[in-house]
Order: C-alpha cells, then sequence, then structure tokens
C-alpha cells in the first residue's frame, strides 16, 4: 500500500508534538511535512522544538526543515494543532487548495457542514464532507474537527448507552490536566497546591460539542441531541489525563448497572471493527476497583487511546453516576484526529486525494 | 473571666495539632492538657510530635508533658482529635466521667442524641444535650460532634438557602486535599500527578451528615431534612483546603441568582451576632472572579474559618451551580470543634462544667 | 515620627507584590505611589495586579490608582521590583531626580559605586553612596541594590565565620523556588515532577556577588573576597523557598563545630542591634533536627526574613558542610531592600531625603 | 537456550515490583516463583500487590500464587528485593539452600567477600564469589549486591575518568526521588511543595559503595579506592529519577573538557560489549543543552538504565563539574540486578545452577 503523504500545521506545540509522535512511524501515513510560526521557518525541527514529551524525539522529525504554514506542502492531508485564533482562515486556505484538514481546533467545530467527529461515536457523520465539498466549491479538500478533550471521553462512554436508553441529563465534573492548557499554559504558580475551578469556554464546548457528536445524522445535517448537559469544569494538579465524574439520567427507565456495563464491555464500534491501526482494543477498559481509574495509572492504557471507568453506582439524584479517565492529548486530541484520518482511509474517503 | 480548662485529645496527629494551635492562645480556653497514645505518654511534647504546620509550635505546648487518654485530666473540657476507632468507647468514657467532650471523630454523628453541630447552622441543636445527659445518666459530661470535612462548608453554603427556598436536590463533587486523610493517609507515590476518585465512605458521610444538620429539632429529637444528595469524591494534589462543585434544585422554584447572592452575602448566624472569638466575619465570602475560589489563594479565608464561594451561575440539569472551598482541617475540622465550644460558653451551657 | 513616603516600581510582578505586602503597614515608610507598565496605568491596582499572595491584599493598596514609572511620583524613596531589562536606565534617571533607589535589580550590582548590601552583612559598604553621589553628580538620589536571592541566605550564613575563621572555598548547590523565576518563570508543564538542573547566569552571580558583599571596603572601594566559589543552581517543585547545601574550606584551620555554631548563634549583626522593624531576631536560626532545615516548614521563620540553618558536620573533602533555607521573595528580594532602607534611616542616610 | 528459572523475594514492594516488570518477559531468564510476606501468601500476586507501575501488570504475574519467603522455590536464581531489616539471614539462607542471590539489600554490601557490582564499572569483581563459596562452604549458592540508587550512577560517570585520571575528591550532591524511599516512605504531606536534606544513612552509602566499586581486586580482595567523597543528599518532589550534581578533582591534572567528553562517549564496558540484554547502549547518553538533563524528560533514557549527563564544565573549587541523571529503581535497582544476572550468565558463571 502507497502511504499517504501527511503534514503537521503548528507541529511544535504541545499536541503538535503528539501528532509527530503518533505519525513519525505510522502504517499508513507518511509524515513528510512540519509546518510552525515564522520564527521557526527554515530550521532543523529538533532545534526549534522545545520537546518535552518523554520519549526521544523520532529521529525522521528531528532533522526535518520547518515550512510556513502555507498551502504549498508536498502532501495530501495535513493534521492540523493551531491555536484557535489562527486555525479558522488557514485551514480553509488549505482546505481550498486541495488538502484534506483533519483539525484539533475549535475554530470550524459547530459549522454545519464540518463533522465533528470520534470515530467510535459518530462515523457516519463523516458523510457530511461531501455536502461540505459542493456547499464550499471544493474538489478534494475538506475539514473535519474532532471535539475538546474533556467532551472526548465523555460522548465515548455515553454513545453506547444513548443508542439504547437515550441520555435525558448528564451532570459532568472535570479535573483536568496541565497539558491540556499548552506548554506555557499554566505557570507553575498556578498550578502547584491549587484547584482552578474554570477553564474558559470549556463547560459551553461540552455541552455543545457533546450533543453534536451524539446527534442525528438524516437529510445531510446533523441534529444535535437533545438532552441537558451541566458541566464543571477544573485544572488540576496532573501532567495529563482529564478525570471526569458523571451523573447521567435515562429517558428510558429500565437500566441496570449490568445492562450498562454489558453495553461498555461488549461495545465494538466500526474503528475497533475495521481494526484500524490506532483504535484501542477495547475501546473502553473497564476497572472494577474502587478507586481506579486514577489519573497517573490508567491514562496511558490502550496507548493512550481508550477510556477507563470505574465506579458505577447509582445515583441519588439523577440514574447513575460513574467516572472516566482518559488521555487528553492523546485520545483527546492528536490520538482523535489520527484515528478520524484512519478511518477516512479504511472507508475510502482519501481515495481522492491520491 | 475565668477561662475554661481544656485538653486535647489525640494531640500529635494532623488534626490534634490544629487543636493545639488554635487553643494555645484562646481567650476564654486555657489549654492545660495534651494526651496522646502510649509510646508518647510521659515526654514533651514538641519531641514526640511530628509538628508540620508552618507555624511554630507554640511555646506553651512545646513542653508540655504528654498524659494517657485517660479520663483523669485536670480539665473540665476536651477536644477529640482520637481516630475513629477509639474515639466511640474513649468518648464515652470521658463524658461519663463528667468531661464536656466537643469531638472531631465520626464515631458518634449519628447517634440520636449527640448534636451533630455547624455552629452557624444547628446551634439550636445544641439543647439535645439535654436530653443526651438524660438518656445516659451523665450528670455534667456531655458529647457535641462537628461534621466531616467536606460536609461542614456544604451545609454552609446551603444553610441560608434551604430556610428560604428548600433545598430539594444536590450533586455535589469534592476535590478534597490530602491532609484530610492524616499525615500518613496518603504516600506521596499515590498522590504526585494523580487524582484518586475515591475517599472511603466520604460520599455516604456527605449525604447522612448534611441532611442531619439541616433537619430540625423538634420533639426533642432530629428529623433528618428530606432532599436527595449525590456525591462525588476525589483526591488531588493540595495540601490543604476542600474544593468543591455544587449543582442544586429547589422546592420553590423562584429563586434569582441575585436572591442567593443576597442570601449569601447578609446571611449572619448565631456565631456571628454573638461576636465569637473564632466565627469568621463575614461566615461566607463572596469573591466575583470567574476563576476563583482557587485552593491555594483562599482556604486562608477568615483565618481559615470563612467559606469562600463563587461561579454561582444557572445549572442546565438542576436549577444553581455554584463553586466553595473550605479549609479542611480548620473549618472542617479544629475549628469546628472550638466554635462549637465557644457556642455552648456563650449560652449557658457549659457553666455547669466551672 | 513623620514617615517616608514611598513608591514601589513594578509593583504588579511577584516581587512587586511582596514589597507591597511589606510596605502597606510599615512603622516608617508610608506606601503612596504603585508604577507598573503602560496597560496598567490609570487603573486600580487590585484590578490590573494578579494578586497571588495568600494574604489578601492590602487594603490601601487595592484601591491606589496605577501610575506610569516615571520619576514624577509623589515620593522621596522607591523600591524597584522591575525586570533586569527595563531597570538600568530607569533607576537611573530615578536617582538623577532625587529620587532613593533601592533595588533588586541585577543591573546596577556590579558597578563599583554601587553598594549591594545585605544589611546585617555589609552594612558599612552604604557609605559608598557619598561617592556615588559625587561620581555621578546626584544631589539627594542614590542606588543602593539587594543581592540575587541565593547569594542572600548564602553570605548571612558565612558572614560572621569569614571575619574570623576567613573562607577559602566554597561550593554550594541551590534548590531553588519556582518563585525565583518570577509569576511566568516556570510552565507547570516543565516544574511538577522535575528538577531544572540550570538558572540562567545564577551561578556566575552567586560568585560575583557573594565575593561583592563578603568584601573589604576601604579607601572609598570595594574590593572583592578573594575565596572560590563554586555553585551548583537548580529549580525544584516548590512555591517558595531557596534551600541550599554548602561546603566551604577556610584558611584558618582551627575551628570546631561548636566555635561554628557559636558564631552563629551569638551573631547580632547592625539591623538587630538597631532593633529595625524588619530585623529577624534571631538572623539564623539553627535547626538540630538531622532533617531540618526543610523548605515549606522553615520558609517563613522570622516573617521569612530569617536564614535556618541545619546539619552543620565535618565535609570529607572541604572543612565543613552544613544545609541553609530562605525565603526568596522575602529575605532574598522585597524584604532585604525593605530591610535596607531601614538601615539607612536608622543611620541616617535618608535625612536628606526629607 | 533453555531459560534459567527465577523468583523474587519482597515481589509487591517497589523495587519488586520492578523486577517482574523486567524480568516476565525476559530473553534469558524464565519468572515463576514470586515470593513476599506471610499475609501474601496463598494469593494471586495481583489481588495482594498494590502495582503502582504505569505499564500493566504483566499477565504472566498476575496470577502467579505468592509463595513464602523461604528456600524451597522451584528456580535457581533469585532477586531480592527484601527490606535491609529482613535481607541478611534470608538471603543467607537462599545462598546456602543452593541458591543464586542477586540482591538490592544493603545487608551484605560491605561484606568482603560479596562483590558489590555494576555491572559496567566492576563486572571483574564477580570472581570473588568463588572466594565466597569457598569461605562459607556453599557449593552452588552465592550473594552478588548491587549498590545504593544514588552511588550507582556516580560510579558510572567516573569510573572511565577514574582509570585514566585517577579520581581524587568528589563532592556530590543529589536530588532523589520519591520512590527512593518506597511505596510508603514518604507522605505527600511531607513531599508537596517541600525539600527534605536528608536520606538516613544515604551519604554514608554513596561514599562506602562508591569506593568499595571503583577499588582494585587483586589477591582475592578488592581494596576500596582512596579518594575523598563528600555528598549531600536531599529528597525531591519527583516520582523516579535520582538527578546528582558532581565536583571533582584528579589525581592527573591534565584533563581537558574534551578529554573528559571523549571518555565518556567512547565508554565501551563490558556488558555492551557483550550485548546484554539490559545493557543500555550507550550507557552514558550525553546532553549537550545547558538545561539537561532533567529528572522527568531523560530518566528513561535507554529504557530506563542509561546515565545521562550534561552540563560538563570546569568547577572553581575543584576541578570539573557536571549534572547526571538515572532512573533509581530501573538503573539504581532492579535493573542494576538483572543486569549483573546477564553478565554473570554471559561469563558462565551461572552454569554450574543448571
Amino acid at each position: 500500500m502507497q502511504k499517504i503523504k501527511v503534514g503537521v500545521l503548528g507541529a511544535t506545540g504541545s499536541v503538535g508534538q503528539r501528532f509527530v509522535q503518533l505519525l513519525a512511524d505510522h502504517p499508513w501515513f507518511e509524515l513528510i511535512a512540519l509546518a510552525a510560526s515564522e520564527r521557526s521557518v527554515g530550521q532543523p525541527y529538533q532545534e526549534v522544538c522545545n520537546w518535552f514529551l518523554s520519549t526521544d524525539i523520532p529521529e525522521k522529525a528531528a532533522k526535518m526543515i520547518v515550512q510556513s504554514i502555507e498551502p504549498n506542502l508536498d502532501c495530501q492531508l495535513v493534521f492540523s494543532a493551531l491555536p484557535a485564533e489562527l486555525a479558522g482562515p488557514v485551514e480553509e486556505a488549505f482546505a481550498t487548495a486541495g488538502y484534506g484538514v483533519l483539525t484539533n481546533a475549535r475554530s470550524h467545530r459547530y459549522e454545519e457542514d464540518v463533522p465533528l467527529v470520534t470515530a467510535e461515536v459518530n462515523p457516519e457523520h463523516l458523510e457530511i464532507i461531501r455536502y461540505q465539498q459542493a456547499n464550499r466549491g471544493w474538489s478534494k479538500g475538506f475539514i473535519v474537527a474532532n471535539s475538546n478533550c474533556s467532551a472526548m471521553p465523555l460522548v465515548m462512554t455515553l454513545a453506547p448507552l444513548h443508542k439504547t436508553f437515550k441520555v435525558k441529563a448528564v451532570i459532568v465534573h472535570t479535573m483536568q490536566a496541565l497539558s491540556g492548557a499548552g506548554y506555557n499554559g499554566v505557570p507553575s504558580l498556578a498550578a502547584l497546591d491549587n484547584v482552578i475551578p474554570f477553564i474558559k469556554n470549556e463547560e459551553e464546548k461540552m455541552a455543545g460539542e457533546s450533543k453534536k457528536m451524539l446527534g442525528d445524522f438524516t437529510d445531510n445535517k446533523i441534529t444535535p441531541a437533545e438532552f441537558a448537559l451541566s458541566a464543571h469544569c477544573n485544572r488540576v494538579t496532573t501532567l495529563d489525563g482529564h478525570l471526569e465524574t458523571v451523573s447521567v439520567a435515562f429517558e428510558d427507565l429500565s437500566p441496570r448497572i449490568e445492562d450498562i456495563l454489558e453495553l461498555w464491555q461488549t461495545w465494538q464500534p466500526l474503528p475497533q471493527q475495521l481494526n484500524l491501526p490506532s483504535a484501542p482494543k477495547p475501546p473502553l477498559v473497564i476497572r472494577s476497583e474502587p478507586n481506579r481509574p486514577q489519573t497517573r495509572l490508567d491514562r496511558d492504557n490502550g496507548g493512550g487511546m481508550a477510556v477507563t471507568i470505574g465506579r458505577l453506582r447509582p445515583c441519588e439524584v439523577l440514574d447513575f453516576k460513574y467516572v472516566h479517565l482518559s488521555h487528553n492529548t492523546i485520545r483527546g486530541a492528536a490520538g482523535a484526529s489520527v484515528l478520524n484520518a484512519e478511518l477516512m482511509k479504511a472507508q475510502g474517503l482519501l481515495d481522492h486525494l491520491a
């Protein structure tokens, strides 16, 4: 199989580094372009990138010369880790120029013809790109978004239940890792021995994005799911891994604890059926100990792509409550984009780029 | 005024140290006895106590000789920081011997004739001690409990609202400090770069104790309040200060944001009216910034005795949501006991000990 | 006594906040001006300052309108917490305009006619300001610097020994707090679960400044002390407090452990003799436990102005080794400047400003 | 090749878990026995072990039934992670019974006929076991120790220099990770926002063990190297990885920076020559950035078996100074024992056990 040539936009930041890490040895994609801001252009990646992952910088990427973020990269697909304030017009320019764009930025997430996809949850939404291309006059290019890092694991745990019992209301509380704010996002003096009970726009994103991803795709448009969602978002002193506690009520009153556990344990969504390279098997890891998942111990499950669940029990106010955890820069960001690209490839949605 | 002579049971542990800190220079109480486990008995407090508060060990306490935890201390009142597995029978023995016992242990909290009191919330429950003394055949002694460190601030914020609008349902999520587990409670290897989404029995305590404290005292007994309470309890990497996020629904549907704020801001409960030495003024500190309260920045408000509230806003599932914070070993433990004792003194409930 | 009117330059940063905290209720100085960068000018201090100390922002300062950093402030003395890249010319402009300048910036520390003073160590160096004023044609203004936060405690512990035994060689290793880098200095992702064994220019500063402060002032100039000093500087995960381990050799071979301890314990330098308001008593706190000083437990000794010493023992390579600790933003920065100002006031060196 | 059957003594603790992790899929050794304290005996390993490494518990070990720590295990070789207070007699009993014992405990390190070996540094010391067996009347069994986790990396960096220039004096300062104290070693309340400048007996161990490992083996005995070594040992807030700063002087005055770098870079000791499975290649990783090695970023180099060095520069007091880092529970403990066993196997020193 001919590998698809890919590039990373915003390659030096925290999500950009994850893209580089995940793509450097990918079986289906060949990483051939790294683009970043002007002050890095023309220099080897390893010299301009403050690489802070604990695995070594991939040899292949280390010496690659950083390019401008302009649609003249020698590849067909780009993964965007651009900051939101840049991503909007830049990603459009790439799509207009014929590139497939898989983006982690929030800029296009709410646009009606942009699919916001978690590969296990709403793969069928990818079909919108046909309408997107028609709408926007793009012959080959497209934009596919993945969601916010805190909404991602929530929809992963709700999706198999929603199909059967229909979610009615959710109260979710997050304890999010520092890496979610980017490398310079939270000063150490703000982080140490502290909790910050606020992350700008995060609660709105969790509600809006979760409903869009769990929405129906019919008549060429997405109708968001209609349940109520209330989020409390907090920044805690962990490096990676968003831990969330959830209380949920269903329209259908019948589910029992064991029904829910079975739905989770037997969930085999499309990426797992297709055996995609980045699809975690299983997608949901259930821990039975009373004190799991824990952030540091469970965030790397499934190579950082699984969502780990624990403590399912009745809720005194809604119906059930539980805890879930996922790796915010892998499952919740770069890994989600890569998995989306793999899914598109497996479904032939990238064939036109070849 | 003659000071009342007091002692501390379990004086070397983390709550015990707070008692010593708060009582060493108290205007109404004279600290004259420190009792701890057998291996410390007979030695100066400073030599057996691994003092870890960042203020110096009080000079007065430093050289006090540690005594056995037996009811032959030369004082009238004892503050108990005993571990739950000891507290039950020991505190009873002290009360039987005529000592007033103010306890932070959970052992007697659920007994029908033991008042579980947060001084600002349910001071009227203190009257049960007359029935307690009658029931148990105690002429002078009594047991008064204060609540769990995570239930305490919750009832502080609910109390002024409950009176007016009647609480119907609460979902509370805690991010609790390491000191809540005691000095050796959480190994550093379990705490660092981690969140533990479980604290044994804590969720049950929050529900049971909150309802008892907000309950009615009529016909010589307490009828717990009847709302539903669901708690998600988590241990995070902070030294002191429990931060909690709350979603609440009321029976009365009329309250608006500004009504709630006004009730909080104008709340003047009995300890503040009586100007008790340890009563924080105001009891509730309202912060208007979107990102406050924060654990490290706000836990010491009101000398660690105030509860700080922020982020009041509508809840998409219940009615309102907000964040509160309090110092778990001061407001949530030793300070609460001391304030209870002050309240009893001000109301003449300690006169019989003199 | 008429208070001297003072201002703070760079009032919103981490050292600036400490100046505000220490000066708000000072018995000799009246804080009347807060100056900061242009984007803060014209607004109340509390609205532009991201106050992050755990004591409340002083009421008096909270509503003060921030002014430009220009020499038209209505005061006689300014305390400078300016960043080094600004401090040089700005402080000169202030001194030229007749202000006394007490600076924490490094810009002028190495100039021959600028005294670099730790009040307990080299108070006699303050006399250079007469030559400074003559040299520079300043009638009233002057610049007095205090040293780097890691050199400060080292010279405090060496000074009483140097006088008697003459220091010959020092190897010092620091474990410095995050606040030393300023509020935005170290991202949390760089700090957590990490040690950074490098602080730019810090090792050079420790050598150069220590020798200047321990130097002789004769014939109107300072001759730096001549010992060898080798520093290893490290950033560790603490909020405040620089812990340093020291190996030292003396020219005089006679000292014994008990001689050193006695010199430290009986040290009564000028600020303590004069009973200056900010002078810690004693200046050196000696702990005898094997595991003290510890950063969090001992940094606030003497209101953050004392240096705490422990573990004095023979060194297998040089003569002796020990550990010391001090609060880097109080003793090591703002507090040192304030103490210098108090010393100047007590010696009449500020009379000409009245 | 027939694998050698091995067991782990003290398998549930922090070093024990590392042994299990490193041995579960070892190409030369087959893990067939896990022994731990009585309360775990008879139960599956996964149920009694509080596994806290972030990789999953190896499947093979998970269901193994824990056995008593008695010399009736069905294997030839045991790796001991026993606490020092137990290790002495237990390890002797095993050796007496014919087991080869590779121990991480300190109990036998100083005995004259027990080799204390870092495989790259003093492989020739292994030959002592012939005398050990003769001395002690052991036909097959033996005891081989590896060193303390803070001495290990120091001798790794000194060894190639010592051979050429002869070390004269060393001042070493450690910043050691929490895992070095074992899972329950340091309470989180002692660790957070703190540095503890003391680790019991650690400074003595660093001196004694470094000199023994760098000593000469002639006439059937080890003569410790004769340089002076002064250690300052500190516990900092990191999970894994001991970072150490070193000042060193040589007998030979000629070395230049580039000579030292070359010795380090070209060092090819026996385990690397033999291509042993756990031998890191290269054994010493040299980083040229001014701010490396950093604990979190570099501790996993070479699978946690390499020592990373940085910041080599002249020392103002001794000759040179530098920084090194190593993983304390891999390189500094379990991994060192495993590498020693591999070296013995490759040299035929285990043949008699088959």
